[in-house]
């Protein structure tokens, strides 16, 4: 089953808040479609704002409400996308950045501070203090999540507390404050909300897992990107700290550099999948999913508690 | 008079959202303070600070409440100032951004994110949905302005119009909503924090212009900078415009570009200043002084009148 029939019934909505995204980006400023690109670019996946909707359906669901809520989360998430961007694109010509690319650079940079401004002044349209204090220190967070994960790269003497903490940062926690803010917006009581919040925690965490297993599992095709990139750009994820723990192994994993070749990478890649760090990174994932089950169970039995559960079983299952 | 003699009164409340400030930004994450050094090179002036205590003096002034507002301006102004420097401190080498510079370009954006980010926490301690609607909106506003700004480099097709609403944009609107949301935050009626508004947009239009002015009459030590910096750069400012208007003048004006040598700008200084560029100027200037006055006539006669009579006259006058 595709990931977007198990939420068809919320088509119309989803077409709403496609058409807001839209309006916000494009609007009258030219400069912003590059930032307007990789909206269309991450495709109608929209995983935050569906997350929003369904944890608005614990409650009052109003549509022209909760959508302010989705819209916000999904360009938060944009201007993310955006500014990771930044720099890496810079167009180099004879040893120093053509003021071209440093422009296309800056504009990219103010372009990300645009969208995330944006994205605060349509949630000022609810007027509720709650969901600027929870979004706020959310924003704070994913920086700080980027902000290790550059300083973290070719670091091979991380360990597992280290990067559960950084990919709750820069993944999970925003899509656990997406079930907790469609529900506030809902007016669902306190006690459900936080729940949806570590629901969404749980499934963000095995999200990003499956994200770090497929980056080695996954063919070239499926991903997009060539097997192994993560390890490549010095990225120490979940396999490769398990795959540290043989010793073989480990003395070539910490040799991997900037200079490392894409053939080299290859033939790391075949060792690390064919030892037992692929197996102990899916049994981390689904001891998350497992937690995000359990939560689920104490929610309100409505539809959209089927529609997670579904939404968890699929990210446990998927292959690219 | 030095400006900081003018409000030495507030010199206490100062002093605590100086401890803010340090204590939000060098915090826990060493990575940081490439930001807190923003913090501290910029020095004791503190404009928006003041300001935004200065707005609290006409009404119910609680510093304890206040001082959240003055430090969310401040990192606000520090965040841009941060995110300003990125791709410009780009270390080149061998025709590609080292690795460093690209992580410490990264790093020095998701500062300024975790800075604005850190900000809009702060301001969420007052559970006040005007304070966010006003501040998301000058965020936007801002980058917007950042945005023309880039875009608008070496463009010398450029009149009055788009001159007055990028440092609107830039420079005015921060100043601006920094003595509304002091005056809000003390429980002004709308009637007065909208003229604060007014006020501080005037005054810092003023302020800009003025920095414009100095940029070619001042002199490197005042400054800081080469004189002509800003011509150099491309930016198009005020006294640029009206040399324009003399038709020896542009000729050589729209010959500016990035290959043009600092020797070559000296003699256009000089060029500009002889010419009735910098009196038109600083007409502009003063007609934005006197608007600010007469706002001030409407207000309240508290002692924060005067000072901010004080400020304005001080910026009408200042030589760097």
């Amino acid at each position: 089953m595709k990931l977007s029939m198990m939420y068809s019934y919320l088509n119309t909505d989803l077409a709403l808040i496609e058409k807001e995204l839209e309006t916000t980006i494009q609007g009258e400023h030219p400069v912003l479609k590059q930032a307007g690109l990789h909206l269309l670019q991450s495709g109608g996946k929209r995983l935050r704002p569906v997350f929003v909707l369904l944890g608005g359906k614990f409650g009052n669901y109003d549509i022209h409400v909760i959508k302010n809520v989705a819209v916000a989360l999904e360009l938060i998430h944009t201007a993310s996308l955006v500014h990771d961007d930044v720099i890496d694109d810079a167009d180099i010509r004879r040893g120093k950045p053509t003021i071209k690319a440093k422009w296309d650079n800056k504009i990219a940079m103010y372009a990300g501070d645009y969208i995330l401004g944006s994205s605060l002044e349509i949630i000022t349209r609810l007027e509720n203090p709650l969901l600027h204090k929870i979004l706020s220190n959310a924003i704070v967070e994913v920086c700080l999540g980027e902000i290790e994960q550059i300083k973290d790269k070719y670091d091979f003497d991380q360990n597992l507390r280290t990067y559960l903490r950084r990919i709750k940062r820069k993944t999970a926690l925003l899509i656990a404050v997406s079930c907790q803010l469609g529900a506030i917006a809902a007016d669902v009581p306190e006690e459900t909300h936080k729940k949806l919040f570590l629901f969404g925690y749980y499934v963000g965490m095995a999200f990003q897992i499956t994200d770090d297993i497929l980056d080695f599992t996954g063919t070239e095709a499926q991903l997009g990107k060539p097997a192994g990139s993560d390890l490549l750009q010095g990225n120490i994820t979940l396999p490769v700290l398990y795959a540290m723990q043989n010793k073989y192994l480990k003395e070539q994993i910490i040799q991997v550099s900037e200079l490392t070749t894409p053939e080299e990478i290859n033939s790391l890649i075949t060792s690390i999948k064919q030892s037992n760090a692929i197996m102990h990174s899916e049994m981390i994932s689904n001891r998350y999913l497992a937690k995000a089950y359990k939560v689920l169970d104490e929610l309100p039995p409505v539809r959209a508690r089927n529609t997670l559960s579904s939404i968890a079983k699929y990210i446990g299952k998927r292959k690219y």
